[in-house]
């Protein structure tokens, strides 16, 4: 057993394409410090403490730990329970079983809450616990870092994905005028905002993204909306974040809440097919929805490679402060340049993200409210392997008869 | 103006991944062949040609003619308009017009009846014409041919997807035990299908692969099957068609139909919505669902290597078809040999195809009829560049209290 103690690891909230290569990262770096015991895998979060179901990540075989940066999904397994008072005293008492020292928490806003009512718990117990939050969300909505792993892949797959709806909606305009996408991203615009990337120019779809930050006004606002970009472009796409409200903060689903997670965060059944019936029957025009849901958010077959890089080195990071003996800290991803795209790794007090969120800056937002400007494209294409390498258009050239 | 006359090349029916690399595949062998005066290109299938809007494809850069094979979507429009007498006579005039000679139609069974009015209608007057109708469908139900080009690339896409998702799953079965994963296929199994290529092994989900084939009783009974499979796995990935229906024939969605093609297809909302509800309601499982929808026939960032090479070659073999003086056939498919994979281009009777549809053989079903077998694994694999490369799983190594 080394001088630190044993440092457990565990993964929370969303899985993403990349949390995986974090696991590595933190793993790896563990094993290279040869500061800790044993390097143990809480299994699903705080969860697997509460349970005492540990997995020896030491032992693991190199070729396993080489395989996780190219496997999407959570290995240890993951969770959505808050702790309580009550929870978290109990969960110290149990990593004091096992002399863990030192805790590396992949995870979003909620994770980070979890991290600090471990890091409280442990000091009203008088235990000498090391609490590290590693940075983990598609929604990219952590205060205090430039950017949160997991983001870059989701947007580089929605990129891609929304650049192919289009194409697929310009070939078939007659038949299917109205095609929305439904996308994730909570109460933030950033996930939307990734299928503008793909837009090889002016009046390119998608033609309206609605973003959480500028809600239309009803359900009938953005059914104008619709019919006015119909009218100019013969043809629209429009991207909707599941979790659209209007402006009276009513789900566009028009349906009843779905249910309440333990953070309180609501969830409305999916939007795509009521706008979907909504365009039909009031603007007679015939409509479809895509809603690539999880397989967006864990897409491992093009993730970005920036986003994996940064995935791992941020696990790596958090190793490297619970070595120097920091504790209820989060790793945070500080950009030093946009072309060529440089970042590092940095610290913020982890009470500064619990918890809260941070949404898409009016710069990044057009002034029509449903387009991106070209700070975000500057801001985000890095993120995706950016710019996406470019299609075919033929060329106008008519042919007419002799 | 070559000995020929002028070639004209449409696509016709839903675009795919690939079917502007069989565009570029007629082209490319018209260029070479130079048998053809000019080679034109109809816009939206046979609405161009009744409408006169052609697009000279002889005199596109070869750069785009390059740039065809990565992009996804038909590059000319595309239609399902089907052909009256009245309109194929006026069609037959207006190609006459413009000295066509040949016609390269790339599309499904729906287009190889377009192929076929067309060449009845140049009969009726007089007229000589040559028609060939290129394959192109991600429904792989084209009969006489052994695989359709399309199909590849949507495979393969499902198959990453519905892998993904089941990781997804695994993740946070405790949160979200049942996910649907709706997908296209119209009549036949062969798209559900292939969300299990990426299966590791005996157990690992999809769980449920829901079949037009092998209809489930009703929705009742489906929910039965839904929870089994849940007491069996303790979580359920299920794959359902969106055009599945139950055993008396009534789609699953519970709704009404949406509205019907000219060519007599019945298309009915979506049923991911309604049967995560019922999981819900009658189950008291928290379920989802993802719909990947049009993005899962056009991805075009991981299509199948042989299914893009293929989608090329069908369109330069009707180039040389035609110059060979063939009509009223169907370009096919012929595989060689399963291991190492190797197919050749062939020939059918356009007759033998229009309008009809080849469902998946009950060798490539499970006995369960909700899986599938190693044959169709066989079929299967080469086709979408499989197997896929393997995931990591972490051995079951628990960590012991000291």
């Amino acid at each position: 057993m080394g001088a630190g103690g044993n440092l457990l690891v565990a993964q929370s909230g969303g899985a993403t394409a990349v949390i995986n290569a974090s696991l590595a990262g933190v793993v790896r770096a563990a094993l290279e410090h040869r500061q800790f015991g044993a390097i143990i895998g809480a299994r699903h979060g705080i969860d697997g403490v509460l349970t005492e179901r540990f997995v020896d990540l030491g032992r693991q075989p190199a070729e396993i730990l080489d395989q996780l940066l190219t496997t999407p999904s959570a290995a240890l397994g993951t969770t959505r329970r808050r702790l309580t008072d009550e929870t978290a005293a109990r969960a110290v008492r149990i990593l004091a079983q096992y002399d863990i020292r030192a805790v590396a928490y992949i995870g979003g806003n909620d994770s980070a809450d979890t991290a600090l009512r471990l890091a409280a718990a442990a000091r009203d117990a008088g235990y000498d616990l090391r609490v590290v939050s590693v940075p983990k969300t598609i929604d990219n909505d952590l205060p205090g870092t430039d950017h949160c792993p997991g983001y870059g892949s989701i947007a580089r797959f929605l990129a891609l994905a929304a650049r192919d709806a289009v194409r697929d909606t310009e070939a078939t305009a007659a038949l299917y005028p109205v095609k929305f996408i439904e996308v994730m991203g909570r109460n933030a615009g950033w996930v939307a905002a990734a299928t503008a990337l793909g837009q090889d120019g002016d009046g390119d779809g998608p033609h309206l993204i609605f973003f959480p930050e500028r809600p239309p006004r009803d359900l009938h606002g953005l059914l104008e909306e619709v019919q006015r970009a119909y009218d100019r472009h013969g043809q629209v796409v429009a991207v909707v974040p599941e979790t659209l409200k209007d402006a009276q903060g009513r789900p566009l689903s028009g349906e009843d809440l779905s249910w309440t997670d333990p953070f309180g965060h609501r969830y409305y059944p999916s939007p795509g097919p009521a706008l979907t019936r909504a365009v039909e029957e009031h603007l007679g025009l015939r409509a479809r929805f895509d809603k690539p849901g999880t397989i967006a958010r864990m897409f491992a077959a093009c993730v970005s490679s920036v986003d994996r890089r940064e995935a791992y080195e941020v696990g790596a990071a958090a190793v490297r402060l619970l070595v120097e003996g920091a504790s209820e800290v989060m790793v945070t991803l500080e950009r030093v340049s946009d072309d060529p795209y440089a970042a590092t790794t940095g610290v913020i007090a982890a009470a500064k993200v619990a918890n809260r969120e941070r949404r898409m800056p009016d710069a990044f937002i057009g002034p029509d409210g449903r387009s991106v400007t070209d700070a975000f494209r500057t801001y985000a294409l890095p993120l995706i392997d950016g710019p996406l390498p470019p299609y075919a258009r033929l060329l106008d050239l008519p042919y007419l008869r002799a």
